[in-house]
């Protein structure tokens, strides 16, 4: 931890041109610090020339011909890895993603943090996986569903079911996904976190906790199971605990990440407590990936407006796992 | 404003009294304040004594024959108007609550505060209510339903649908439910809250708000009909928002009460800002009722170990609200 730029760097994605990836990622090299850790990304180094003039920045991007460059340029320049030339816009980004991962793959870069990305124009394009993550499956050649986990200081959530309408996540909730959910997410807090011994805590979906079924049986026919089925495998894991009493700040001191039944119920309680700073994760690749929490914002890309704050703090956030998860297995091995 | 000694007391009942209401009732009144709103509490004045010297506050109690006595007594004891005393358990709670309301609605107390009562308790003594608040909108009779508003610094949240499993609330949710809410919330925020053009945000029940039909079609078919009709009728509106985002320190400064879909959503965020200090408000009310945000924690009854900030909060809003609505209705007489 001595030595934060001798380390390999962090590979950035693009995301979409027309959003705020590039201003945010500006933003991010202008505002390292000494311990912040080094970054290239993977994108059309005469854009970001453009752009970071019309931010203010003139000759802040320098383009790199290899990740292993980027750590002797990014004191004075953001390390740019050029994306081929001769693609159209959809590919471009999806292409700036391959390079990316395949670099992280092959222990180039140390992980991936990507930037945001509309679904609809790769959609156009003939892209066909429901979102990055599921891009990112595809690529590691996973054989499971990867699991979701957005973080803030003080508090980590992971909603067992996402993008779902409210009644359809109902529908969906099983035991076995939430066991396969509290499975990866304890092994990740051990290995990326460094949490020796990780408590997770479990989400009811109905008020109350379904007042022992009054208000609901999802609690003891689906949740009670597998949280039973988790604790039967060593997992310190404690639940079906009613939400509205699980995100104070007393009550998030008792465990390290909170399995949550339903988007909202993971997002609400995050985006209340800090709405700047929270980072996705996905969790059970075999490399560690951060995304910023928030979309493409076209409406002020360019205009200086965007906040970087989510992709500093899910840069620094893949630096850490990272190096954890280094030391983790250097220590098993 | 001025001197609020001279006002009409609050009214307190007593809640279950196995329950933490002695315990809370004995804490607030130590605990006032030269501001502090005057109460009285409706109660078998016997086992406060006992309770009181339990706690460690000897001979702080005194029986008084009328809400007029309360507040030459506050001063020095808590002044308790006595219950009956030949009714058995259930029956005390509940003449508590009728003596309490009566005395409110004679205009001889100023609002009605309630403690905790247990439902199971008063249903096997034949309570026929769901609740306290349908008990108090039959005293009162009310031909609508009244609405519930929790509050705490910052936020003010009315779910839409309450004690319901989560699928049933889905189901439950119409339009008319969320016009009600949204009219007893703008009238209650400008005669109790004296804001006098009140802004009211409506969550989406979906995530994304439903991303135009793609996560759920609720916002489309139900919720923004809803909204569409409050605005017809002059009330400053918004929504369906994501929920998500609606409740950090930002986006809660752009309205004065959130409509939530769902018990959860409404409480998720209320008590991950404040655990202690939210406060239950019932409006639609010919008076004013609060009560503080918590059960009857029969575990730690008796103990000192309750906290009475919620109940110290409830009183301190219901004495808040009694005074405006009466600064509103004599200013518009």
């Amino acid at each position: 931890m001595t030595d934060v730029r001798s380390s390999r760097p962090l590979a950035l994605t693009m995301g979409d041109p027309a959003g705020i990836g590039g201003d945010i990622t500006l933003m991010a090299w202008r505002r390292r610090e000494e311990n912040s850790p080094c970054f290239f990304v993977v994108d059309d180094p005469a854009r970001l020339a453009v752009l970071a003039e019309r931010l203010g920045f003139p000759s802040s991007v320098r383009a790199i011909d290899s990740p292993e460059q980027a750590s002797s340029v990014f004191d004075s320049a953001l390390p740019i890895l050029p994306v081929p030339a001769d693609l159209d816009k959809a590919a471009t980004v999806v292409a700036s993603i391959e390079i990316a991962t395949g670099l992280v793959r092959d222990g180039r870069a140390s992980a991936l943090v990507t930037n945001p990305v509309h679904k609809e124009t790769l959609y156009d394009a003939g892209f066909r996986y429901s979102g990055h993550t599921e891009f990112l499956a595809e690529l590691a050649g996973l054989d499971h569903a990867p699991v979701m986990m957005l973080a803030c200081q003080g508090l980590r959530v992971v909603p067992v079911t996402i993008h779902l309408s409210l009644a359809d996540a109902i529908a969906a909730l099983d035991a076995e996904a939430i066991v396969h959910c509290g499975r990866v997410v304890a092994a990740a807090l051990v290995e990326d976190f460094a949490i020796r011994r990780p408590a997770i805590a479990v989400a009811a979906l109905n008020p109350h906790a379904g007042e022992g079924g009054h208000m609901g049986r999802e609690e003891i026919d689906v949740i009670r199971p597998a949280v039973a089925r988790l604790a039967a495998e060593g997992i310190d894991v404690s639940g079906p605990l009613p939400a509205d009493t699980l995100f104070h700040d007393r009550a998030r001191a008792r465990y390290d990440a909170a399995l949550c039944m339903y988007h909202d119920q993971a997002l609400i309680p995050l985006k209340t407590i800090d709405f700047s700073h929270g980072v996705n994760i996905t969790l059970g690749l075999p490399f560690v990936r951060t995304s910023p929490d928030h979309g493409v914002a076209f409406d002020i890309a360019g205009s200086g407006r965007a906040d970087p704050s989510s992709l500093i703090a899910a840069l620094a956030l893949a630096n850490d796992m990272a190096r954890r998860r280094e030391a983790v297995r250097a220590a098993v091995a």
